[in-house]
């Protein structure tokens, strides 16, 4: 058996610090949101992540016009760093991630494995620190942590009601419509899930739309109560 | 002359709120840079966003691990809305956009006008003023104004650079990148401009490109010297 | 600061003549008309100026049929060259376009002063003449002019009536159907509005559509009458 | 054996008038040509006509500078409709229409029949012998027949030149640029290919490219002497 | 005249054996089948043909789970090559190919000449018999011939059937999918038109679909009885 | 907590049978493979397979004329079904499966485990224990198993081949070319890997390629002796 090139030298490559790391960001704007299922119109994870940022910004000013404090670093790193992670996995199909609580732990690992060999090879020693705590997990219980959570399934709710509102019939966007709105009802975040359900979601429902989302989210919103 | 709607009625379509807002940013996922130049890749403006976020926030990083102080929420904000007005807009040609210093002046205006008035008829008013603030021009004298100026001017390097490295013989794509590079080293902001120059464009030479981009780099490091 | 090229250079970069004029054809191809909104079909500025060319053939000979004198070069030259400041200034959002009267005098301004930049700078001494003639807005008060732009909004009706068919629920392109309808009925053309009415029309409306097109089409016929 | 719809009824479908005439031009925005052949970037036969016809109306203008008495009606029609039977027999990649001078003339009597069949079945009574005038093949020994064919043939050149220009190394863009080149030398249309050949590849000649176009230009220019 | 290469040297491009053919293979992932027609998802024809050998497949194991005798390399070969020809000639609207029994049968013939002719110059001597063998006409009466029509008459459904799900209100998009489901249940197939009747087309009228296919599927139904 | 759908439900929503794997074909046309990588053209994996069943239809049939005996069902169902499970894990980009040995093995357990899942669920009884033979892993030390793997191989040199000859000067393909090449040139196929290397590598080195293919291939020969 001969090998071409060495470890060493395919490190060579690589290895080239946070230009490596700028030029990576690029990748996540070839990464497809959902792969393999049929959409009207796609979304990358680049354009995902900015998003995310906007909709945590808007309900992080919210929190704190009600009172609450925000740790705005925090915030912006978990938000725009939350999907970096895909640069190595790509958008593993949401199915395979809930198959089994084993499953969607081993590719927790394998995601977690990945990133730290990045940042051991590709991050320069002064910056690693920073990268380990910036790129781990972000979904915490500190108000950050929530409102990213929030923000994330604000999305998958916002994607899949795109699809719907333009007539797509395959079940999944309904599934993905349903779960999003249950979970967002249900978030540990009364201020930002109030103004969602006493605003945004009247607007809504409102909206001229293919397939009857109205319905949809009455149906919801009779089985999960406000938070009082 | 008949009138098939009122003015009343379409201010009805469209003043709905956050709700407005949030789907608005989809759009910015369809517009996309320079447009009408030949590109091997295309790069729409909520991605860019994301990138210039990703940048600032590296950028920022390393001006507070040598002493200065970040206004995080600033920059976060500055950064992720730098590009807003472009859903009214359009990403306008460049080569408009330098006409002539009257013309600038022009498209600025337009800009300001049609950012006011969808302000005032699309965000609720209790967030109107904060909106306002957000929403205008970030590259201020400031720290993080120009954070996202410096951010800004290297995802434009960072754009022509890939071009040139697949062989993209358009001139414009050699001008954007020595426009790019020339504004990158004479920023105002001295730790990341260094870092730039020692550590970023080095690994940007050693790459494998088409066009010689080493070459074009060397030409401009040797006119710009280094800030003391 | 230092400049890197000189705008003496930069001319020598770009005044090349008319293999300049013909690869900037070539843009037109690469600009899309409605930035910005979700559409089931995109359409090019190149393909779109041709459809145009196609309708005012074919209602300029409707007309000739009908006694009026046609000036077939002017038709041909304003047909295929209406969008050709587009090269410059991209198909600028028409909320924009309409946000107010001062707006649009401010935009029709800086596309002007760009043809008149192109044509000094690029096209040979001997056809600068013709290109200002050919170039400059063609909507005016001829047969020729009134023949372009009912032609372009024929293309508009045509684009929305094509989403509306295949279900685009978004309210712009409501509006722009209605709006192209009115103006089309509306239009100083006897003949051509009379069989666009009683022919075309009729065939529209018995087309199967997702959303009800024959509707809002009788609601904008009920509003105007038929011009004796 | 059953059959489900009548020809009758299919006719019903179909048969409406200049309105479908209409919607067809749509579905030349859908046929790309040189279809299965790698480029950089794809051409539809909508954008490709109108490019014709601004080459045309560019050479028609020349010749009438040097005296020539040039039929615009005529051009006009011929340049615009040059590719529509297209619609029915998308573009059969060129070596099939020149596999043999017997499967060539099979093909065009198969595109003649379905353009007779078309205009037979869609297009009012009133309007067929104008359209079977109109539809029928451009090329022919006038003026303005030999300015299509230019204008073809120049559109040919540009999109080869495009592909060599950013480096495409399949030899299909070479032999076409060869035979785009060559037969645009030999068109009899003296002034056109005067400036064609002293003006315009001048330029085509000074540009950068990845696959040296200058070269390949002058083994055709050795070869093929001026037209006295 | 001027020729700038010869027959010669233009086969000397292209005669370079398997690895020819294997190229070619690429060039069917950029033919998109049904050209010209507006689809809310395109197909090409290498995907198209891997689709037909999996229904295939399955067909195939269904009739010799029910006794029959496969000839599994003989079905291979047919499903897997059976639009190998589109390489020359594109996918020929259908239109096209019904208009007349003698188009039909003009351009069956260029076919057959492009494939001998690809065959004789493309292929190495020692395997021009097995091509020939291979690519000659697969839906012949055998069963592999019945299973290989079956499968493409089933893509043919399917796609449809995705373009009525989806709402596309194209008239062709229903006659498409009537004349598949009348091919498919008229088939001479006992076994595989009694599980399709009984089996999938049971499923498919459960889906929620924009169209309403079980009305369609129900009236083509109620006209063919089920073969004995 | 409340639950909006329960299991059961969602099952009823996708167990339908043979239907429900043949739309998950579609599927398979949605998944791109090397996710995240710049291209200059992509390819989804259901073309893939086609491609891969044609490599392993001619190297079948070469290794039958030299006296092999081919079991023609086996390499029929192993070549079209190879890649069947990334409809459930998307393609993992290949350095997530080369990471480690066992995140390499953590992987396959998860597709496995889709697999089953996906079987026992969709697939009518009476075809599970045949879908369950065809969808385990097909490289196995059989003939037909060795000629999946070679096939497979040969459509990666083949995908990087192309990157390379239209210049894409991404470090990746040329590791991937040269990892493709190699494991080729050690495959345990006697007849096989002499015709690749001595015919169709002879015709690969020929092509005019912007990077140097040649170069690269005789490295790599020069270090893989030919198999005595």
């Amino acid at each position: 058996m001969v090998y071409i090139y060495t470890k060493h030298q395919l490190m060579g490559v690589l290895a080239i610090g946070i230009h490596k790391f700028f030029t990576s960001l690029n990748d996540l704007e070839r990464i497809f949101r959902a792969p393999g299922r049929f959409k009207f119109e796609e979304h990358n994870v680049a354009a995902h992540s900015w998003k995310v940022s906007q909709y945590a910004l808007f309900f992080g000013t919210l929190e704190e016009m009600h009172g609450a404090k925000v740790n705005w670093k925090s915030l912006y790193e978990k938000t725009i760093n939350h999907d970096f992670a895909e640069v190595f996995i790509g958008d593993i199909k949401t199915p395979v991630k809930h198959a089994s609580e084993e499953l969607k732990q081993m590719l927790a690992h394998v995601e977690e494995k990945m990133m730290e060999k990045f940042i051991k090879e590709e991050i320069p020693a002064e910056f690693q620190e920073i990268f380990f705590e910036r790129m781990k997990e972000g979904k915490d219980g500190t108000l950050e942590g929530r409102l990213l959570e929030f923000a994330d399934k604000l999305d998958q709710f916002y994607e899949s009601f795109a699809e719907l509102k333009r007539g797509n019939t395959d079940k999944e966007f309904i599934i993905m419509y349903q779960q999003a709105l249950t979970k967002l009802l249900q978030m540990p975040l009364k201020v930002s899930v109030h103004y969602f359900r006493n605003e945004i979601l009247k607007d809504v429902m409102k909206e001229d739309t293919q397939i009857d989302v109205a319905k949809l989210t009455n149906e919801i919103l009779d089985k999960i109560k406000p938070q009082d």
